[in-house]
């Protein structure tokens, strides 16, 4: 294992002033640590978006309607989305997973070639009523996660970003948090997609309701399934795998962030390949960061998913590796150390 | 002139939540504004980095010898520095200007094709002194900078970013924002390149002493005459060029940031033509952000120069751009708006 004081030498040897690029210093050190090498390389990313829909979604917890879930997914295959147009701005490939959107109504969304099929459900149950899903479905929302990275991914992706889009998951989201970090639903809650000040309190209110239902669920799998989201329990599935696989883990938002919070409950290490793309408008979001002592890359008040913010880091901590490979050294340079 | 309600209503209509693309939709209105169009366009950018010595180098108030800035100039040439690396991977075209490296030892500098040469002197005098330029020397500066940007950015540019080395020039920073802002010198001095307590105790004291040597300097030509910066007078006069050619304007650092303050004491319009790159970790430059109500694009503890921040930053100010020419509206996907 190569040593941090041999990655140190080597960033401090670049022509510039002594811990002068800040905190890419710190992101080149860090992945310089999760490759083993001196020669840090994320040249090859991928942006993985996963869809699901959710049953707490028809009890207004959400401005938007379930079925902007899969009309998104049409505009992610068209390219009209937000994250379709920073992925090819910034040469990023970018991955369609069906978890579990609703498309009962569209048989014809199966067969789309341009999205990767890991349907659990036509969206979870209502966690109002009972868990979001069963344990099976659990499980397999494990293996897909596991089959996402392992078969899905190019092999030569050196990072991989987690995005999402699933109208309700949110809510599913803080009902996750609250109960993982024991805090107060309304602590845990924001306007998602754009709630009013009464839409929110209702909002908090429907999801004490969800949370009371629920008493016994502690550990970090009960509670994924408690509250769900097929696409959330991927997501946690294929972080702890891209780990495993000593890739660079890019988290985006509020939600992508809730499923790191699970995937470090069940492996605190999770967090050595990990860099926090931004910090998002949603409320909860800056205090989830805090939990882990984060330093988000950027702090745009982004609050859209997707991984936006995954793509939207990405020639930062690109040039985090670049340097460290590219510039010349005070001696190879003939520039006068400090005095 | 275009109506910034056409403007925002393209910016609303894209598939997002509203508003969920945060700081990113100011800086689009910001550029649809300056470029009075509904397709902003940055594609094609310039980072223009200034050199040049300053008399009040040898004084102590940096930790790096006045050789460095001719030994940088020539790792810019050779494209060993880190703004080179971030140019490369953002595919900005760099200009390197000397406008007034101390190069008295070395007569091939001059004539090196790499290297625009406006130099006006081989570095300022010593403001310790007497002004570190005469008025003639200020004058020319002017000129230099309106040429830079008339005669050698390629004409497909739509966006500059204003970067700068020269060795001392935190310490004539400083000198000029206590003077125009009338602020202790204490409040406007930071560690620079990494000086230690003593030495940031000594780099204050000098510049008090240097302040105090030009009572009369208040006016902005005065002050900038009288604390120098070759290399900040060319890019005060080429902001100024920048706005009137409606350029996109990207500030950097600390330096750049006080050229823009004395080209704003002179033209206050020119902020309509500027977005600030970063927050820098040199102390002063956060209070002086403020002081423009300037929410910077990035904040990465950076303290470089030479235009890294920029550079950093440019992918951000395209996406902002690429999303409003790119992004499909609800319409056009035929996905359902807000409940």
């Amino acid at each position: 294992m190569l040593n941090s004081s041999r990655i140190q030498e080597k960033i401090d040897n670049k022509t510039k002033p002594l811990g002068s690029l800040g905190y890419l210093e710190e992101i080149a050190l860090k992945i310089c640590k999760i490759q083993n090498t001196l020669t840090p390389n994320v040249d090859k990313g991928c942006i993985l978006v996963y869809g699901g829909d959710h049953g707490i979604s028809n009890e207004g917890t959400s401005c938007y309607p379930q079925a902007v879930t899969k009309q998104m997914f049409y505009n992610f295959v068209t390219g009209g989305a937000a994250i379709n147009v920073f992925c090819n701005q910034n040469e990023l490939d970018l991955k369609l997973i069906d978890s579990g959107v609703n498309t009962l109504d569209d048989p014809e969304f199966n067969s789309n070639k341009s999205i990767i099929s890991m349907k659990i459900g036509h969206g979870t149950r209502n966690c109002l009523e009972e868990s979001a899903m069963t344990s099976k479905q659990l499980e397999q929302c494990f293996e897909a996660g596991v089959q996402i990275i392992q078969n899905h991914l190019s092999p030569e992706a050196k990072v991989v970003g987690f995005g999402e889009m699933g109208i309700g998951n949110t809510a599913s989201s803080s009902l996750i948090m609250s109960r993982l970090l024991d805090l107060p639903i309304s602590e845990c809650t924001g306007r998602g997609t754009g709630l009013n000040d009464d839409q929110l309190e209702k909002k908090i209110k429907t999801l004490k309701a969800a949370s009371e239902k629920h008493p016994n669920a502690y550990a970090p799998m009960d509670v994924l399934q408690a509250f769900g989201g097929f696409e959330m329990a991927q997501i946690v599935s294929s972080i702890l795998t891209a780990h495993e696989k000593r890739l660079v883990i890019l988290i985006d938002g509020f939600i992508s962030s809730v499923c790191l919070l699970v995937a470090y409950k069940i492996q605190p290490e999770v967090l050595k390949s990990v860099l926090f793309s931004h910090c998002s408008n949603e409320k909860a979001h800056r205090k989830l960061l805090d939990c882990f002592d984060a330093r988000p890359v950027l702090d745009l008040d982004l609050r859209l998913g997707e991984g936006t913010g995954c793509a939207l880091a990405y020639p930062i901590v690109k040039a985090a590796c670049r340097f460290v490979d590219e510039m010349a050294s005070f001696e190879s340079a003939k520039v006068s150390k400090k005095q």
